[in-house]
Formats: structure tokens, sequence, C-alpha cells
């Protein structure tokens, strides 16, 4: 009998989930740790800590956990095993993975691989894109990254950060404004629908709206699309168009099977995916388009967790 | 004493070039054949006929000729061996992997490529971008290309037809114009730069310089150039643009070693690759452009022959 579990971690900014799969993806038991603030050391004891309850509670009930796979909110170095994570305190090319090695490496195989990636592993694993080889995630937060899956192995590039799509240059020529993040993500990500609605006001300044300049979220701008007010639906006019463009541009460089667009500000603009299709089909390589389907996650929140699961059963596999 | 040979052929629209390598990229000797509008196949039979006599060299100067691969000026569908050739008459779904097993299948291991995979196989090989795991070859000819190769394998996508590059959406909104062969081809492949200078003509209708509309190819563009033409200037700021932008975005998504510009049309834009870096720079992911080298080709007309050879060398060794 297969006695086997595997143990997935996503980390984020405020909390670190953990599970135990088995083999097919079920999950045998999850929990959580509040990272209350910590980072640095401290952020990856906590996780560890976690790590070592999930291994107890294997034991306690009659299973072998073999591996472990880790979700990072940003960059993976996976030559070094050091990780770059905004949004957690001191984790600027922290070495996470000598850690993990330290306290559980005798009894575990481990790999640590970013959201992005862990997204695209968990959708084509137990999500929307099952079964594909080649398929890309997009997800679209604060920012937009993609998570690209090639021929069944997730594509790093030279230096482990390809799929830093919300850098791709949409709309020339260049404005000093895309310095900081980039043109795609400049309009399109959760800050960037903000920021196209407060450009959109400041050129209506008789616009009298639901909308407040000074104190905009992207929730409020899908809120008012809802209610049809016009800076929303312009605001999406313009976003849909470069997120049809993207998609074009995906399908013409990657010939992907699957796009699966998701992340923490995207939610209410699955209503928006037969546009973005629409407008992409006006782009794209005309075989390519014919040849991809363009979804939203099913796995949403999930997506990180699960994904690392799969990183997990990939590595004991030795199959990554 | 290894006598192993290895046989590369590059197929044209006009012509076919085979040749001998031994293991090391050396070519043992190198023969043509004119196809003289020939296609279908007539065209594939032509092709055997320079293997054949390939073979026939190798068994008389002693070496064994175990593998072969095929360059075509296409696209090949990997799991049929099918190929699609739009300047090889009646190779529209053309099943010549079926045409060379039956003919020399038995003595040799066969690959077919497309010729933007070959270039950057050659060009990583034996060119400019030698060892390199994580390039891109862009070939501006007629159209524009790309071959790309991510951690060592040619990136092909879910059905062989990755880095239709052309299609690449750069400037919106769209344009109906773009229908037949995408918006950065348009305006950037030999073609689109011929495009860009009659379309500045057009809005210039005081212009009596050297180029004229009516009768233009891209070398006028570049000759007139050379000659500080106001219209070839203006046209080529526009191109160069859409260059730079188009290698902002192959380092943000794939995050590549090296970028190589090549193609039948490109030669005289070498001088331009310091300002296509400098207008990348201002798009592109800021860390991924810092480890990016962008170069021209060095094996020119030879890249597909040297990528078949290459081909053939690596299927022999079963890692591909």
């Amino acid at each position: 009998m297969d006695n086997k579990c595997f143990i997935g971690i996503d980390s984020g900014g405020t909390k670190v989930s953990g599970a135990l799969f088995d083999s097919n993806g079920t999950i045998l038991t999850e929990d959580t740790v509040l990272l209350k603030g910590a980072g640095g050391k401290k952020a990856a004891s906590l996780m560890i800590g976690l790590i070592i309850s999930l291994i107890e509670h294997a034991h306690y009930t009659g299973k072998k956990p073999v591996s472990l796979g880790v979700c990072i909110p940003g960059i993976v170095y996976q030559k070094t095993g050091k990780v770059w994570a905004p949004n957690i305190p001191d984790w600027d090319d922290y070495p996470l993975l000598d850690d993990l090695k330290r306290s559980v490496g005798n009894d575990l195989s481990i790999s640590i691989d970013s959201d992005r990636a862990c997204y695209i592993l968990g959708e084509t694993w137990l999500g929307c894109a099952r079964g594909s080889k080649d398929a890309i995630f997009v997800a679209v937060g604060t920012g937009i990254g993609a998570g690209i899956l090639m021929d069944g192995k997730i594509l790093r590039g030279y230096k482990d950060i390809a799929g830093a799509t919300g850098w791709m240059a949409l709309q020339k020529p260049y404005d000093k404004k895309y310095d900081t993040c980039g043109c795609f993500e400049y309009y399109a990500s959760g800050d960037g629908i903000v920021r196209t609605a407060q450009e959109i006001i400041t050129k209506n300044p008789d616009y009298q709206g639901m909308l407040n300049k000074n104190n905009l979220r992207a929730q409020d701008v899908f809120a008012a699309y809802e209610e049809d007010d016009p800076i929303a639906i312009e605001t999406f006019d313009n976003v849909i168009e470069l997120w049809g463009m993207a998609v074009a541009n995906y399908v013409s460089l990657f010939n992907p099977e699957k796009i699966i667009f998701g992340g923490g500000v995207f939610g209410p603009g699955v209503c928006f995916i037969p546009r973005i299709i629409k407008e992409a089909e006006k782009w794209a390589q005309p075989i390519g388009i014919k040849q991809v389907t363009v979804v939203h996650t099913t796995l949403g929140k999930n997506a990180g967790l699960i994904g690392a699961g799969r990183l997990a059963i990939m590595n004991e596999k030795k199959d990554i």
C-alpha cells in the first residue's frame, strides 16, 4: 500500500499555508501560520514550524512525507535556492533553501518555485488546464506576472526571471511613467486599472460619477462598471484591449494550448474573457489563436498551494 | 577511431544545400542542387538525390553517416513529419519525413525542423551564441520569425508554431492593414521597411529624394539611409523603435542570455544594434535587460545548414 505523502507550502506576505497531499492531489490536511509582519529568518522559522507540524501529522496518521514543494511570492534562483519576495521583509536574496535543508532536508527532497510557476503547475495538474503541457497563467494582482509551462517544463530563462510580462511593450512611444513597472502593468494590473481610471477622470473634469480619483481601488472600478459608470466603461475598454494584445502576443510567441487568467484582482474580470479573446483574435497569429483556449482560473486562491504540492510530487519523481 | 559523420540539409525556395559534418561541426564536404521551380514530390526527390550523393561521398572517404537533419523554410509538424513551406510549390502539409524515411531511413535517423529553429541551433552551436541554452534568433527577411531556444530545447508550443513573432502586437489600436502579416511584421520586416517608407513618402508629398515610392526594396531604404535621406532616416527611426520593443518583450517574457539578429534583409541593419539596445533598455524588465547580449549573426547564410548539422548530431545522440 502506498503510504507516501507530499508537503506543499504556499507563502504570502501575511501568512504561510501548508498541506499534505496524496499522489493524486487530494489534500489530507491543511494548516496556516500568520507571519504578523515577520520577515528574514523569523519568517523562515515560522514556515519550518508549519512544515514540522505537517510532518508530525503525517506520521501520526501512518503516512510518510517524502518531498516538499514551496511556493514563494517573488523570484526563486534555482541554482542557489535564494529567494526574493518583496512582500516579506528581508527576503531579498534570502537563502531559504539552505534553511529548509538544514531543518528538514534529511527527511525530504525540497524544491522551491515562484508563485507564478506554482500557479501554472497547479492549474495544469488539477485546475482548468488539466493535462496541458503548453499553458500560460496570467496573474493579475497589484502587478502582472506570467507562469509559463512549455512542453511540460516551467520556462525559467537564463537567470530565472522569465515571465515578467508586466514589462511588455504594447503602446509606443515610450513614456517615462512606465519606468517603475513596465507598460503593460502600468495600465492593466490592479494598480494599472486604478491609474487608467484616474487618467480618464483627469481628462473628464465634468465627471460627477461614483469614482473618486484620489481614493480608488481596482475593485471600485469593477463595481462602477457593473453600474454602467462611463469612466469605468472607458477604463475597461482600454484595459481589455491591452489584455487582448497580451493574449495575442502569448499566442504568437508561445503557441500555448491554454491561457489562464487569475490573480488577486482579476476575479470580477472573468466576464471580460470573451472580449479579451475577441481583441486577441485581431492581433494574433491566425492559426495559433484557433488552437488556444482562454479561461479563468478554477483553483483561485488555492492555485499556489496546489502548485506547491505538485512541485513536491514532481521533485520526488525526479522529473522536473 | 570515430568515423561517424552527420548530414545537414538546408532547403530554400530555389535550391537545396547539403553538407557532411564531423561531430565538432567541421564541414567535410558540401553540395547544392537547384530546384528550378520544382515542388511537391519532385523537390523531395531532388533533396533525396543530394542526400544519397552525400552518403556515397561519406562512404568513399571512409566515413559512416549516422543521422540526417533537415532545415525547412516554413513550419514542421513534429508529430506527423509533414511540412509547410510557402516558397516551395505544393509543400503545404507535405509528408516529407515519410519520403525521407522510405529512401534513407534504414541507414539514418532523421529529424526535420523549421529554418528559425535551425538558425538558433546553429548560432548556439558554432555561431555568436556558442554554448548558450537560452537564446533567441530574430530572422528579419521578407517576414519576421523567431527561433527560440530555452534551457537547451527548441520552444515549439502546442502545435509547433511558436516563434511567430511577426504577429506581435506593439502599436494600438488595431489596424486592418495588419490582417495578413501582423503588426510587427507590417512595419519591421523587409517588406515592412518598404511599407513604412512608403507611408512616410505619402505623408511628405514634397519629397524629392532618391526613394521611389512605387518601386521600392528594403535595400534601397538601407542605401538611402547611408546617404542621409530624410525618408530613410525617419523609416529606420520607426523600425528601430519596434525592433527595440520586440527585444524588450523577448527579454521580459523569456529572460534570454542572447538575442541574435539575422535573416536575409537584416545585414545592413547591424549598425543599428546599439540603437535597438538603447530602445529596448527603456521598455524591458530592468534586471533581464542587463543579463542579455544582443548581437548580429556570425553564421549568416550558413546558419540554416549548420543548424541542420547540429539537428543531425542531436538526433543521433537522442538528446533533443
